[in-house]
Formats: structure tokens, sequence, C-alpha cells
């Protein structure tokens, strides 16, 4: 089994190899944010499915809506700006809210994240299966398990180590990019679209079923704003992508907000409104060059680049949850590195809560609109605030203008996920209502424990000196046989106290099974004595340690029990074998002051003798 | 978890309370073969589906079919009174092969049987619910949840050890025979058939898809047999209950072939067609009764007694299995009472092999028919040649007219599996033609290696005396803590040679860190030298294993590798703690002569003084 897990995942790193393989995609970096520019793939959908519902001509709104965000994308990236200018190592509103607004409001931050990175996963996939089923309907009925290939996929490699090298896999980010803009520009040359038959069938309805209101407008902006969820990954990333990252959020700022207003113009020109099977971005792209190869190419384009998209995530999360098993507010294992250098922990929870989520909503990109937008503006919120506290603190030059700034950036936010959570709320809105507070909850039960055990544990002082008493060792044995003087051996190395025990279970042939036993004891003589135990229960365990604690009561001694273990060198040889040294171990685990010990005496297979290989037991 | 499992399967029982437990069933016995009987409820469900395929006329042939299933029936009885006489004990078609016709032969029926248990309890589940879904037609959609309720239902009595209780529930089986032959009694009565309009569509083609054939014929009189699989079950019961046994038998045969025979005479004289959603059985019952409160009680206790038949199984397959494993042909685990003195594996094993089934076929008894009568009937043949043997080899009174009825036996039986196999191939006997020869392979697998570690052992031998060497003590530190006291300690009382190991990885600041641990390791001084490792890996216990490979080399000594742990009060505490013992235990499981060991220290919430109760290390 391990040997087929380093098959897939690659043989163990070293420290230095990873520290090298770490500088090298630095170079190649796109330079650009890879989940904030997919999020045009979601984006004007969300807008144009909620106008839809207030019918054909409420549409038109598509245009002043993207115009609004594209501002308060312009707010959010030069704010951003600041958060990496202020905290250069990395870990974006976590950091930010624990230096400035204190523990408890960098947990709110550290919740949030955690389901922003969980929801960037799932709606990056869920996005790119959309692009591609829309290319070829063909596969809709199995979006659920491409979904799936495809975060098997990103974990795989992440778990390879292979996750940084993806993130600088630049070919089809570029194609995508200018992909796109040629695409809005024929659609602007040709401002008549070529009217190519579509398929699925329009879900617009016929009567509106909503007034254009105020509350609908909020409603589609809050819903646009989902294509800004990727702003917030640029100030979380790993620590050593520092410098790019200032180059990333300005290009990243121009090229979204260029291809948003776009795409937006062309919806609003051409009255594209939601359809069955038909992302807006695909309907948008057909129209102005057809259902041909370009087509195909951009769309299996959009599948991969998406993909990456997840593949960010997988550089966020695991560096995140590493922060907080290094702060207590994980279980450590979290801050481990694995054979490959990785978080693989943190790994393993991201692929699985997104699991969860894709199968949950059945792939479906719009279900997962409203959890997604409340984790990151709830992110964005409290850096932005917290940002406000940081240049009131240090008062640098300038420091009214930055402040007022975030302090703005904070705001709309701040209305944005109000405006979310109350419109969302029975839409899957609750979900993130309560991971959130969940994940707090469980950061502080942590966090409490540690600090308990810590205490407990006296670390940080000098213990006293150790003490040390006489031992005794305790062998179960079950025959007399080559195992039980292999155990007897080593058991009167450790002490020249050695009890061996058996267990006689009280059923029909009992007695003359105990005096069997006892006799051939008797007839090898190995210097130390049988002890036969009766049960009348079936468990072999539970005598032995009844026994055990007896023997404690009634000696102060180090007591060693010494299970001897027959191993197959083959693994499923191994379900042949009784494993009573397993559920002893586990009996023992909870008794303190015993020390419960194995002793492995292999088989190796019917050609050698017993005895050849094994020195000392001859 | 412990405690939760012990509420839903009891408290663990002695030996003798079980003893006790199990002669009080015997006089409350029904004195009937359940699986044998219920098997009225698909028997001739599955002639009349065979001969439809032949249009409406045909299925007149469903009476004489059954007058020749009837014929067999009777042979098989008979030769299975004398399996019964001839072998007191119980193992059925197994013992009396092993006895007779040698090892392979044996294990022939012992898969065979494996097979046949398994699909007793998917058909007779299935059938119970396609009674319950017939009646209740709204319940059909949940038809495979149904199934999967009973089966959980019948599993955990008998983990329980209840199974037995439950084969005497007397009621349901009487409510059952009675109402069968009041219903057959009233349509012999009233010939005109209650047309109350029956729901479901019938399956009757309009055009006859085959012609009548002699193939045609065998092939409804091979399905039909499918009434007689629960006879082999009668000899393969638990040896207690040997004197009902030969009384059930008869009575099974009277009553199993009128109600076959009237059920018969009914669905000729009334037409009754394969339909939808319907069983046959049902159809028959509404026609006698009309669909009123008679039919629901009905439909509802045959549904309880088919949960009943499935229940026999697990009465039989576990008993089969720990004679196989006696005999090391399956693990010895197999031949293990648990804590409720029952053979849980086995039970463990059945249900999910039937739950597996259940799911594939998706609950459907039709499906399973085919798989079923192949299994069934090569048990048949094998415990009727082994009869013959047998009576040639003993020679008693009459051996001739024995032996010629036990061939006629073997002779009808054989063909009819013939028939089964070949007819049935691509209808799912594939599985029954693979998955006996793989139960043999694995039966032999088995044997084989069990025979290998009885010489390795030396069992039966007396070893030659053990062998002493002077011990070392290695013992893993993560700091200097209580735990790392707690731990010193132990290991200086099985032996004053100790040595402590910490593990720094190189990465940025090791040294430092290195530093820090033998500084603090200096101020304490107990009196133990502390050995720094460094790793470029991220594995802590890998350089530990390198260090203690180094050790065995260089010395020839007894190591002990004690492990300390820290054990939190609570079971999701566990989590928060990095189980590098278990990691570390499992590295070393491979390495004889090296002692794994691990010293258990308490944490005991906040309450107490850390070392309050732990006498000897305060």
């Amino acid at each position: 089994m391990g040997s087929a897990w380093h098959l897939l995942v690659g043989p163990p790193l070293r420290w230095r190899d990873v520290t090298t393989e770490r500088i090298t995609p630095v170079e190649g970096l796109p330079a650009l944010s890879l989940d904030a520019l997919t999020s045009v793939a979601y984006g004007p959908e969300a807008i144009i499915v909620v106008l839809a519902l207030a019918g054909a001509t409420a549409l038109h709104l598509v245009l002043p809506i993207t115009i609004a965000i594209v501002l308060l994308l312009a707010i959010l990236v030069f704010s951003y700006r600041q958060v990496i200018d202020a905290y250069p190592n990395g870990g974006g509103a976590y950091a930010v809210s624990r230096a400035n607004l204190g523990h408890g409001a960098s947990l709110v931050a550290a919740a949030a994240l955690v389901v922003d990175y969980t929801l960037t996963v799932a709606v990056s996939i869920a996005a790119g299966v959309a692009a591609l089923t829309s290319a070829f309907p063909v596969l809709t009925p199995d979006t659920v398990v491409i979904c799936l290939v495809i975060l098997a996929f990103v974990t795989v490699l992440n778990l390879r180590g292979l996750g940084d090298a993806a993130r600088a896999f630049l070919l089809p980010t570029m194609v995508f990019i200018v992909g796109l803009l040629i695409i809005i520009a024929i659609g602007f040359i040709h401002p008549l679209a070529l009217h190519a038959p579509q398929p699925g069938v329009s879900l617009v309805p016929r009567v509106p079923l909503e007034t254009v209101s105020v509350l609908l407008i909020l409603k589609a902006f809050s819903a646009g704003c989902s294509a800004l969820t990727g702003v917030e990954a640029i100030a979380n990333g790993v620590p050593q992508f520092k410098e790019p990252r200032v180059k990333r959020a300005k290009r990243t700022e121009l090229l979204l907000g260029t291809i948003l207003l776009g795409l937006a113009v062309l919806a609003d020109r051409w009255h594209v409104g939601p359809r069955s099977g038909q992302t807006v971005l695909s309907q948008i792209m057909a129209m102005a060059i057809g259902r041909n190869w370009a087509y195909y190419l951009m769309s299996l384009t959009i599948t991969l680049v998406l993909a990456l998209a997840a593949n960010t995530s997988f550089g966020g999360l695991p560096v995140l949850a590493s922060l907080l098993a290094k702060d207590h507010y994980l279980p450590h294992l979290f801050a481990l590195r694995d054979d490959r250098q990785v978080f693989a922990p943190g790994i393993w929870t991201l692929a699985i809560l997104s699991a969860v989520l894709l199968i949950a909503v059945r792939g479906n990109v719009l279900t997962l609109i409203p959890l997604f937008a409340i984790g990151v503006f709830t992110g964005f919120t409290l850096s932005q605030s917290g940002l406000v506290v940081h240049w009131w603190r240090t008062r640098p030059p300038r420091w009214r203008f930055r402040a007022a700034l975030n302090g703005l950036g904070a705001a709309t936010t701040g209305v944005a996920t109000v405006v979310f959570i109350l419109t969302k709320f029975t839409e899957g809105a609750w979900v993130v209502v309560i991971a959130v507070p969940g994940f707090i909850f469980l950061f502080t039960r942590i966090h409490r424990y540690y600090r308990r055990v810590g205490v407990e544990l006296g670390l940080g002082e000098i213990p006293g000196k150790p003490e040390v008493k006489p031992t005794v060792v305790i062998v179960p044995v079950v025959a007399v046989s080559r195992l039980a003087r292999y155990a007897i051996g080593h058991a009167l190395s450790i002490s020249p106290h050695v009890v061996a025990v058996t267990v006689v279970e009280d059923a029909d042939g009992s007695a003359e099974r105990a005096r069997h036993v006892q006799q051939q004891w008797a007839q090898w003589d190995p210097g130390v004595p049988l002890k036969v135990l009766h049960t009348e229960y079936a468990s072999v365990a539970e005598p032995i340690v009844t026994f055990i604690d007896e023997f404690r009561e009634q000696h102060d001694k180090e007591i060693v029990v010494l299970i001897p273990v027959a191993l197959p060198d083959r693994l499923w040889e191994q379900v042949l074998h009784n494993h009573i040294d397993f559920v002893l171990t586990n009996a023992l685990r909870t008794r303190p002051d015993v020390i419960s010990a194995r002793i492995t005496m292999p088989l190796d297979g019917d050609d050698h003798h017993p005895d050849g290989d094994r020195p000392g037991t001859g």
C-alpha cells in the first residue's frame, strides 16, 4: 500500500529539494491572479440570473451594475495593495485582523477564509465543468462525476507538491485572456451577433416575477460581486511571492475590469439571458465567433484555467491552516509537512470539504455563489477595517487618505455582506452563517485544550528528576511454540522476573486444555512460571488486563506487558492472524504506569529455515 | 464508542448464560423449516415469469411443472433425512462431502453453501419487501432502502445473540401457513375470483416471444426449483436441533407440497400472469379474498416471515464458517466467539455480502433466483453423491434402495444445475460460476498458509531454551517536559542504560532549535544522554528508525524503544495530538528483535494537579 501511495504522490522529498523547487516558479509566474480573473466565467451570469427575474427589459441593468462593480474592484485592489505592503509575510485577512482587531476578529477572518478557500475550489471547478457541458451538452448528466475527477486530479497534484508548479503554468492563462479579449473585440466590431441557433431553452420568464426595485438591484450587485472573490487570494498567498503580488494586483485589476465591462456591453447589446445548459459566457462566445473550433478551444481552455484557479486555493488553505495550527487553533498535525514537504492534512481537508459541497449542489455554480460571496466579503470587511486601525495606529505619511480609502472599502463590502446574508439566507447562505461561527467555536475549543495540556506537561519548566522501580515482565502466550520461546527470551533480557500468562475459556473441555498447556510448559521448562487464567467470557484480553490490574495492586513494580506477534511477510496474510496484540494494546492504552510492548517474530515464507536470519535467538 | 456499541448489541455474556439460553428455543421451535416454506412466495412466480415469455396460453403449464417439482421435493426431503441420520452433528453438504468425496468436493460444497446462505438472505429479504410493496405500492421507490433496513435489523439481532430466539418466534409462521391454506381453500370453494381491479400492468407479451419448447419447460422447471432451496438448510443447521429436524423435514414436505400445488391450481384457473409491481402471490391473495384488512395482514405477515427466513441463514453461515476456520480454511478469527458468544465475523460477512447483492440487483427477487438455484443445486448434487458413496461404503440394511434414491436425487439435481448454468449464464449465473471457484481458491490459499505457519512456529514441538542479552532503552522525546520525565523514569526502571533521542528538521532555524533543546536538557540533567538527530526529510519516525538500525548493528543489545504518549481523557481530544507513537510503532512492527513499547501518561482535565493520582512518579 505504502509503495502504491508513493507511486501516486512520488518519493519523499528533502527540505533542500523543495526550497530550490520553490524558487523556480516565481520567475515564470503569470503575474496575474487566476482566481480573480476566472470569475468572469460566472460573475456576469450571476447578475443576469437575478435581473431576469424582473423580465427581459431589466436585463439592461447589467451594464450599470457592472460599472459599479468595477469601481468597487478598483477600491479593493488598491486597499489590498496596502495589505501586502503592511503585511509582507502573507496571511491576508487573518494576519491583518490578528494584528489590529485582536484574536476574536482574526478568528472570524480565519473562519471566513476557510469557507472562502473551500468555495473557491467548488465554484471554480463547477464553473469549469459548466463551460465544458455548455460546449458538449452530452456530458451534462455526468456533471458531478466530472467535477470530482477534476478535484481528485488537483488534489493529487498538490499532494505531490506540484501545486506551485501548476500555478506557474502560463500558456492556458494566456490563451484564456487573449481569447476573451479577441472575442470582445469581435463583438464590438461586428455588433450584429452571429445568430447561430443556441442549444437549451431560455429561462427568462415571459411575465416578470419581480419588479425592478432597489432590493433587486442590490441583489444583482451583490451577486455580481462574486466576480471579485479572487482579489482576496492575492493577499493570502505564499510569502515567497511578495514582489510580483503588487504587479499582479495592478494587472489583474486592469484586465478584470476590461473583460467584465466588455462582456457586460455585449450581453446588454445581444439581450443575453439565462439559458438551460448554457452559460452566459458560452452564449456570448458562440454569438461572437460561432460554434466552431475556436469556440471549442476556448471552452476547453476555460475549463482548464478554472481548474488552475481551484488549484490556487490549494496554495492558500494549507498555509493558513498551518499558521492556525502554530497558533494552537487547529490540531498541530496541520503544521507538519509530510514526506513531500506539503501540508497534507490541509490539502485533504480542502479536498473533502469541496467534494461535499460539489455533491450537495450537484455541481451547480449559481447555488454556490451566495455562500461564496458571504465568506469572501466578511474577509474583505474585516481586513479593510483592520487596515483602518493599522493606519490610525502607525500614522505613516498620507495615513488619513489611506484610512479613508480602506474605510470606504470596509463600508461598501460590509453593506454587501449584510445584503447577501439577508437576501440569500434561505438559498444557502445559512450554511455560511452556521459554518463561520462553527469554525470559530472549533478554533477556540482547540486553543483552550492546548493551553491546558501545555500547563499539564509543564512545557517551558524544568521538571524533577525521574524515579525508578524494579521491573516485572508479563508475557501473554497461546501455546508452547517457537514464538513463545522468542518472547520469553526477550522478556528475560529486560528483567529476570518474568511471568507468562495464558487464557483458557470456560467451555466444554476447558479443564483438559488447561492441563495440556501446563503439562507442555513443564516439559519445556523455560525457567519462567506459567499462570493459567480462566474466563467465562469470550474475550481473551479482558482476563489478562484484570490479572495485570490485580498484580499492580499487590506489587509496587514497573510492569512491562510484552506481547509476541508473528508477522507474515505478505500483507494479505496478516488478516489470517488474530490480532490479539491490537486488542490488548488498546485495552492497556488508557492504563498509566503499564508499559505495553510488542515484539515481532517474522515469518519469512517456506524456503527459509525459520530461525535462519534472526541473530540471537537460534 | 465502545459503550454505544454495547447499547446496541448488549453487554458481554458468559459462556454459561448462553448455554442455558440456547436450550430454551428448542422447545418452542416451530418444527418447520422456514426458508423452505417461505419459498412459496417466489417459486410459483419464477415459473410463471418464464412461461409468460411464450404467451398467455403457455401459462397452463404451471400446474404440470409444479407437480414435477413437488415430486423432486419428495425425493430431496427423503434423502436429506438420510443426511441427518448419517451426520447428526450438522454441517450438511460440507460434512457429507468431506467424509465421502474428499477435501476437494467438501470445499466445493462449502463454497456453494456460502453462496447459498448469502442468496437465501438476499432473496428472502427482497421477496419480503416485494410482498410489502405489492400491498403498499407507494413504497416501491424505496425498495432497496427497506431491504437494507430489514437486513440491518436481522444483523443486529444476531450480533446480540438473539437469532436463535427469533427463529423460535412461532406466531407469524402459524399465521402465514394457516392464512395461505385458508386462501387456497377459499380459492377452491369460490372458483370465480373476486375480480377486484389489480394495480400494475400485465407483463405477459401480446405476441409470444418464444415457442413452448423442451428447453423452455426445463427453464421453467429449474426456475421453479427455487422453491426447494430451503430444504438444504434443514440439514445444515445447528447440531442441538437434531431431533425436531426429522419431524421438521416431514411436516415441511407435506405443507410445502400442498401450498405449492394449491397456488399452481389457482394461478392456472385464474390465468395469473406476471404484473408490474405485483407479486404472483399478492395477485392470488387479492383475487381470493379481495384487497381488504385480511390481505394487508397477510402481506405484512409474509414480509415478517421472510425476514425470519433470512434470519435462519444467520444461524447457518457463521457455524459453517467456524467449522471451516477450525479446519484452517478460513481466518481463525471466524472460529472465535465474541463478547456476546456469537461468531461475529461470520455474521458481518453474511450481512455485507447480502447487502452488496441487494444493492446490485436493486432488491429484485427474480434477478437473484438464477444465482440462488445454482449454488443450492450444486450443494444438493454433492451431498446426494456423497450419500451414494456413504451407503456403498457402510452397506447398512436396504443400502441398495437408499443409494438408488440418493442417486436419483443426485442425477435430477445435477441436470437442473447444468440447465441453470447454461440458460442463465448471462443473466447473472456467471457470478456464481466465478464465486464458487473463487471461494475454493481462497480456502486453499488460507489452508496452505496456516500449514506453513504451523511448521514455522514449531507447534506441537518442544522448543529450545530462551536466550538473554543486556538491554538498552531508547526514548524518543519532543521537549523537556513532565512527559519526558515520566518516560525517562519508566525507561530507567527497565535498564540503567537509557538513550533519549529527539529529531530536528533541517530547515530555517534548525541549528538554533537544536541548541535550545540541548541546553534545556543539560539544565534538567536527568542522568541520561540526549542524542539530537538531524533530518532533511519531514518524517520524524524515519531518522529514529535509522538511528535504531545503526545502533543495532554496532551493539549486540536487547533494544527497547519506549514511546511516551500523553492521553487526553476525551476521545475528540485525541485528534489534537500528533500520533507519532502510531507511526513509529508501525515502522518498528516489521523489525525483529526490537521491542516497541508505549507508556501512557494520562491528562485528566484542568481541575486535577497533574501528578495527583499517578503513584510512583510524583
